[in-house]
């Protein structure tokens, strides 16, 4: 009766895609190794959702024992959604010490949208060439990586590409964000917020030198809109620091937008702001989601950010962070490779056809990656031209773990480039 | 350092609201019981998303079970999607006949409108007067309950109400959804769906004759555009059938969106459609969803919708519905009750202070429910004028619950009317 595995568009529809020439059917996991249905081992160096490992241990636990005594909303008191919300925003600078609690990075975004939205009276967005934050009708229309173009009241400027642009990427960056808002007035928009994700992980994985989001984000301030940093694929430890934007000295986003990691798999986003913003949200509207923060997704929350911090998986990921960008390194003997950047545990190796014209080598990256999978490790690939390797290990990944990682790469690059 | 519970403003913010005059702080559940931290038992006769009963096994049980495996998403195959997505639309006619997954009901009526703007290419939305359906900007803009107007493109008609109505309330849903659609069309907006909670449950709960959908949806239709059967609140079994809709024959939505009791508390959304929908919107545009139909989330679902089955859980709030409906019609002695009405296990309990004028008793409404629960049992209140009582327990309700439900808010209005 089920359908065969491969054949599922006749059960699911036409609008799922999967990963892989050979796609995986994948039954079990532990730490960053998974396994498929007949039983080979895969290195997983490609999903950052589950953050502390696959069928970690502290989520099951978490999962059990509260689904075991009460699943509840917000509509009644909870004392583990406070311990929560407190444990998060203690995490964020002052002013940052409020949360709110969504099922989904996108619902995150989507809601930080609204409240922006209200508090400024705006609607007009800024966002980069390639972005993705989401898919509800709102994002789907400010994420121009999903090809359907983006909506009237959205502007798109580069990201701040340093191995593609010259010069300084922040103040590019900046005058960019600046004529977009122009743009926005000119067309009789008031700009309601820049929304990046900080690490520009589809355009290509951009995290660049100290200050260099300043200047945009000062842009924007001057306009009269918000600045909203989608921490959704950077946050929770991958970069180093807790939440990426922390490497930025000095920057305090006035939303902060939560997900993919926030549960290790279970479905929890959040936002974390300022009293003042919800203070103008909260008399305008109400807010109930039914499922967000719900005392399950609430305990598995506090248990994932308790493990984060408990094994110093920050420091863990700056510390072997080094070692993959020092092993990455060694991979520039390729001719095809034209640029290795990242941070942490969040990794991208541009492939190119000409190191002199940076012209993307599309079709090569999709091979290596799909060679990869073949040969058991699991990467991806973004980036405006989809040429760029994504490496996104779970935190669990260690030394050796580097090594067989890159060990593979080299011997893929030799195979196919 | 813990915020005391009734001071979560100072870390949830503003948005947030409570139930009950004096807000309860439930610790364990079981069946139709929750219990708060004083020990205190309540009767549940309110939520309808832990709709197996509260703490269910089954539930615990699959969450456990899947979570200590592997949880991924939907660009790997899985086994358990497949067969959940078979089970899932076999319970539905033809050409419903495949699925796609969410987290909650927001992202299922978001994604619903998405495809209904994508085939119909029209942006124009009709809604029920107090419609509530979501809480993404795109919804919050078509949710008039939610007190902040809505959006430029969308068109309210008042709900097929019968007891503030008179006659034929289907004829009269059908003139006012048909003069919606020409209203958007003289706008220069294309109508895109007829959005309706197949309860009407913002509305007061409405659940008219057979036929009184009919003219609604041959409008909309006529005017090129598609029905969405919004079965948040009614799917799953309530009504008697397992979807609200199937009380209506020869009713076939275009598409149906499904949530709350769909994972007892999961965080687990979806939306049952036509293929050739689909087609036109996975041409269009890829849809992924990081944790919507995850391998956790496919098995908690698949759980659910097996105990509603296995346990015979329509035909047992069709039949503990009548007895209901009995009870509560032994009310009507009290001046204030100015209407009773309801389907299966979902019932609304309208008061006025004049039978004649029909004018709305909000306070007193709030008084009842707010006494109920100082009386140890929860119901809510719903309706344009908040006058209607709601009351929409777990399915696990037994026959000793109606008694001691009707028996206290006997009491309760005595004692407050």
């Amino acid at each position: 009766m089920t359908a065969s595995l491969l054949d599922r568009r006749s059960v699911l529809g036409a609008a799922y895609r999967l990963f892989y020439a050979e796609p995986l059917a994948l039954v079990r996991g532990s730490g960053v190794e998974v396994f498929d249905v007949a039983g080979r081992r895969y290195l997983d160096a490609y999903n950052n959702v589950p953050v502390l490992g696959h069928a970690h241990p502290a989520v099951v636990e978490a999962l059990t024992r509260q689904a075991g005594l009460i699943n509840t909303h917000t509509r009644y008191l909870h004392d583990t959604i406070l311990r929560y919300a407190e444990a998060l925003t203690a995490t964020f600078p002052d002013p940052l010490n409020h949360a709110m609690f969504t099922c989904s990075g996108s619902e995150a975004n989507d809601l930080a949208l609204r409240i922006a939205m209200t508090v400024t009276g705006g609607t007009g967005v800024i966002v980069t060439e390639n972005a993705y934050h989401g898919v509800t009708a709102l994002l789907a229309g400010m994420s121009p990586s999903l090809g359907i173009g983006t909506a009237p009241q959205v502007r798109t400027v580069p990201a701040p590409d340093s191995y593609h642009q010259s010069g300084d990427v922040g103040a590019a960056f900046g005058a960019a964000v600046a004529a977009a808002a122009e743009d926005l007035r000119r067309s009789g928009v008031q700009v309601a917020a820049l929304l990046v994700d900080t690490t520009f992980a589809s355009d290509g994985i951009h995290v660049g030198p100290v200050g260099y989001l300043d200047a945009a984000v000062a842009a924007v301030r001057a306009a009269g809109g918000l600045f909203i940093a989608d921490e959704v694929q950077g946050g929770f430890g991958r970069s180093g620091k807790l939440w990426t934007f922390l490497h930025q000295p000095g920057l305090v986003p006035d939303l902060v937008t939560l997900g993919k990691p926030m549960g290790n798999g279970h479905p929890v986003g959040g936002v974390v702001t300022r009293k003042d913003l919800l203070d103008v949200f909260g008399a305008r509207s109400r807010y109930f989601n039914t499922f967000g923060g719900n005392t399950v997704s609430a305990a598995v929350g506090l248990a994932v950010l308790s493990t984060i911090q408990s094994e110093g998986l920050p420091d863990h990921a700056a510390t072997l962070g080094v070692d993959l960008a020092a092993a990455l390194d060694g991979l520039r003997r390729h001719a095809v490779v034209g640029d290795i950047r990242g941070i942490g545990l969040y990794h991208g190796v541009e492939l190119v056809t000409d190191r002199g014209t940076k012209a993307p080598a599309t079709a090569l990256a999709k091979a290596v990656m799909d060679e990869m999978a073949r040969d058991g490790i699991l990467i991806g690939v973004c980036g405006i031209a989809s040429n760029t390797l994504k490496i996104r290990p779970p935190l669990a990944f260690k030394a050796p773990h580097v090594t067989e990682l890159v060990t593979a790469l080299d011997r893929v690059l030799t195979r196919l480039a």
